[in-house]
């Protein structure tokens, strides 16, 4: 029996990443059980199902975070993929790319765009 | 003569970071003039006079990088408070640093909080 | 109503933080009841109450995360002293701290230990 | 003649590593013969070689800061072996993941499981 | 109608990266011809092109930070080839590297190797 | 007894640093005294004590990793010191803040550029 918590991250999840949120999920509960549930639980019934700001928003701050860290290739384009589908547009998530230069670098900048941009193509030549 | 970056660059500057905004140029034009027109030329006269994005939401991705960074709690301060200048509300703020947890971390959140708070005090006190 | 999860978070906490860890708690929740409750909830109630390994052993994970992250030194400062409770010698933490030089740097490892040594000393003098 | 703690580290590199160490230092010392030497005689004569805390802990902990960096897919490839060489079993390498979850963030433990993944299958395999 | 910034930075990366450097460019304006002009206008009509430091010293300070980053493999490959164009021997940056161990880690120095090593047997192979 | 590598690398530092490196030193022989022999033996015992660039360069190498890293405050001031000791100008040591700014961003540069005045300024004073 899952929790409500879940219940509801689940939800929330597939409303924003559709089937390729399962996928991850499925993934990770290959390796380990805990971390999906916690992903599941914690990061989309918690956080992502705060009221207070739109799941566009949510997804803006999330990709400027994850650019700077520079470290997460996977969940940017995951990201990427999430903002497009909660209503940013393409030039939007260039916009967040380029606002990050100052503060992250044009290196961190660069390395999300070239992530966004395959993330573009993959989706047109769907 | 300045050029139309700068002039641009200042405008914006002050529109959204007021008298703080020009208290930072000053001090950084005491150590190195050149840093403090690449400041005033291309992050405000460039970046944040970009269209595309609203102050609000360019403020929002500055939060999360810089939250990300950790290593930034000066600007994180002065970044906090143009938050709210340019019409974010407390709760919005504390918002962000929420939806950063999942990428950056309960720490960086929470230093992020903790001068949110300090900010926010700040302004009440004056 | 707190949650089963918020109970055994505050239990775990208090086992391994003591008054300290209530601090912590009680000024979060001045700025952001949400996150002090993740902190509880999450944090205490999930992570740290998982079987699998020890307090120790966690304890001395969090310090090498912490040290090697370089942006924390207030929760450093906290998970010295909590590492303590949990049954760690001052020498462990020491050998923590050297351990991380390979991957974390000189900087990051000598920073770690000024604030080891910084609360060393408090609990002599308490 | 290489010194004595060229002999104590790459016995110890040995002793943790195996065959696997032999090639990383064979490699590097194609590129940098001074860089090869360094890592035997400092990381393993010195470090790895010191009293105080068995091997298992100190893999434990070089786990932890190498996620927690984000930036060393290639190491804590070879650090989930040596961890599994030294006496943790897969789980605890999980558990060690999971610990770093409120640290380092959801992004660097999650990938830290997918290389743990992509070793225990290997290991498996062979 | 380009900025005299632009046709500065363009003969300075022209100078510098020669043919890679314009790819970089060209590649970049497909996803955003803002970041282009950025990078052109702002890091080589800029930065790069400042009197005090000659353009080695630039290249290594520039190698530094980004192996230091760890985030920056693909700009660490274009810079090992820009640094060897402005007179760099592979030796000099080799010793960038290790001088970057102490404060960057070995993780970081040893990734910075392994590019380096990369893009010196490219060039021996063209 | 104490090593070559130790009798080198004391002479390094105190030729580079002086009676500030002796303090350091000292005090980090009070919290740990072999991380304070392996910053001798290591860091200037082997590092530093390299041939191949010369120590204006390697301090320019160092100062351009620690302002990236940006979690290093107390090493960059020693460092800034250390560079002024070693050859290089004020200018310079500017220059190599503006250098970062491309890779490590305007806040890493801004936060290097406010503790090299800080230092400039005790160095006058004295």
């Amino acid at each position: 029996m899952k929790s409500d918590r879940y219940q509801r991250g689940l939800k929330k999840l597939i409303e924003m990443e559709g089937s390729m949120g399962k996928e991850v999920i499925r993934k990770m509960e290959e390796i380990s059980p805990d971390f999906a549930q916690y992903l599941v639980e914690f990061v989309f019934g918690d956080i992502y199902s705060r009221p207070g700001l739109d799941l566009k928003t949510k997804e803006i701050i999330t990709l400027s975070s994850m650019v700077t860290l520079g470290t997460a290739p996977l969940q940017v384009k995951v990201h990427v993929n999430t903002a497009l589908n909660v209503g940013c547009t393409e030039q939007e998530i260039i916009e967040v790319m380029l606002q990050t230069i100052p503060s992250a670098g044009f290196a961190a900048a660069m390395n999300g765009l070239l992530i966004a941009k395959e993330v573009f193509d993959e989706r047109k030549n769907k």
